[in-house]
């Protein structure tokens, strides 16, 4: 799976923030997706609605939104370009869910559970052909560029991911690799694009190419580990899919490298050997916490956070700044 | 199953002299086919290999190529965008063959029997997100139009047919739609991009595209077809696919319109009850053949690719003329 959008957050939440003052563009990026799911052949809208409209955070289309701001772009390309980051990350959520053969997605069933795996491949490629028909849309071949990137690129970390699936000798560099690849290179996207509309200089791009990369790898950090239910936690209903999905991820990877003879026998056998009962996955839980991977996992997150705020150092001081800035810190404020 | 490619073709059949005659810029596309393929995870240049490399008659790169000569093309953006159409179709291909649970494709077993759903999707993925690559490389934001809204019009016609599978009350005119969108989208598109890019006025680009979807459409009826043995030829192992998934295709259609109360109980049975016995494909066969609904399709087809030669009278006569209306003839002459 590739993330799990369990942002509980109260009224005053930086997100609540951000969304406020982002309210009248999302309103906008939310009629141009409802409007670009719509077709004549009904099982398109009826299951795209079913993920698309359940919620979710539209996190990424916000990064679109407030780097636009936070350039000072005064066109309407990024809602548009919104709505394509979105149609992208919708596309691979629902070719995720096939692969990883998930049941529950932002607390309802997933739609490969509802209308079957054929019809979820399909609607996802055609959410993914409509985020490159808005794009077009907008007449930016740069834009077309980064987030065609970033397609292939999310593409290759799946496969990746795939083919490392119950490798126990992992190493984290593979898995930053693929982290980066299969989730940071949307969020850098979304991010990037923006700049690019805008005109800013290259500096300012990669500034926020820099901060989405971050911000990215810091979110899936922080969703590896709550897939363990973090560092306290009781286990909720959601815990253990990658772990019964054999993912390595770095939480394991960290308790695996520093564990004694028993503790690598018994991540062989529920990893590589994929020999799981019905206990194995709170002693997985165990195991990883008196490792300290799990604290060791989030203060990485919090690192990569850091740096996220520091890639917009060169903005100047403003709301959007500000904004930004708090979102990074609430990706790991979620689980504490 | 989107297509069979069952052209058994002589040394001097119309599509070997159109190979001749695009040799040079054939093997490039080939080269960026092969060179856009990579990537350091393994899995994917294995996967694509096996169906990209397994052949195919690469017709619809053929289409873009002659297109661009015909326009008198004096660049090299015809080899990225033929890559990229092709890379669509294997995209659609992988996809496909997960929906339709395929077990033989190119004369050998499928990807998806190799390695699996997942990796096939994710696969199928890449290669999508490696066209719009490709496209973007050649800045033609007008061709990048015409393949994003071929792929979504593809996907879109994809799940129509997943939505009437099994439906024995399917219309002619929804199937035309639905073969209209999943099959001759692409031809349309792989022909109209090259008076595109070669700055043709916009006649020619109207004829292109009809030429292309003319073709298209007479492609897909010669294959449904064919997925009964056609007129006379004895049923061979690749016969019945179609049948077995419940799919309805224009033969069908028209049997079940003329037949007696008895033949639409039977084919209530297989089809919408998706009942099916041992002997159940062979008296299809032979209640197509009653019907004369083999025929007729094959008539129809042959109409189409009458109409494809017509669209091309616009053009001043040449050998690439020549080519693209001998390709159309072929793509019926193949069944007789």
């Amino acid at each position: 799976m590739q993330s799990k959008p369990t942002l509980v957050h109260s009224a005053s939440s930086p997100i609540d923030r951000l969304l406020a003052l982002a309210a009248e563009d999302m309103k906008q990026v939310d009629a141009i997706i409802v409007e670009r799911m719509q077709s004549p052949v009904g099982m398109i809208p009826d299951l795209a609605t079913h993920l698309v409209g359940a919620g979710g955070k539209r996190l990424r289309p916000l990064l679109t939104i407030a780097s636009a701001h936070l350039c000072d772009y005064k066109g309407e390309s990024h809602h548009k370009l919104a709505a394509a980051v979105e149609f992208i990350h919708s596309a691979t959520l629902l070719h995720d869910d096939v692969v990883d053969e998930s049941a529950l997605r932002r607390g309802r069933k997933t739609a490969n559970r509802v209308w079957g795996n054929s019809a979820t491949i399909l609607v996802g490629d055609f959410l993914f052909a409509r985020a490159f028909n808005l794009m077009v849309e907008t007449q930016s071949i740069e834009a077309l560029g980064i987030l065609s990137n970033a397609s292939s690129v999310i593409a290759e970390g799946e496969v990746h991911q795939l083919a490392a699936l119950r490798n126990v000798d992992m190493t984290e560099s593979v898995y930053m690799d693929v982290i980066g690849a299969k989730t940071a290179a949307l969020f850098s996207a979304a991010a990037e694009v923006s700049p690019v509309i805008a005109g800013c200089p290259l500096a300012y791009r990669q500034a926020l190419r820099r901060y989405g990369q971050e911000l990215g790898l810091a979110f899936q950090l922080v969703d590896d580990a709550l897939d363990y239910g973090g560092i306290e936690s009781a286990l909720g209903k959601s815990v253990g899919d990658d772990f019964r999905e054999g993912k390595m991820t770095l939480p394991v990877i960290r308790a695996y490298a520093s564990g004694d003879e028993d503790d690598k026998q018994f991540w062989r056998r529920v990893i590589s050997e994929h020999d799981q009962s019905e206990m194995d996955l709170e002693t997985a839980v165990s195991k990883l916490r008196t490792a300290g991977a799990l604290k060791s996992t989030l203060d990485e997150a919090r690192r990569r956070v850091e740096n996220a705020k520091k890639a917009l150092a060169i903005f100047p001081d403003n709301e959007w700044k500000t904004a930004l800035k708090d979102i990074a810190g609430f990706v790991v404020a979620r689980v504490s």
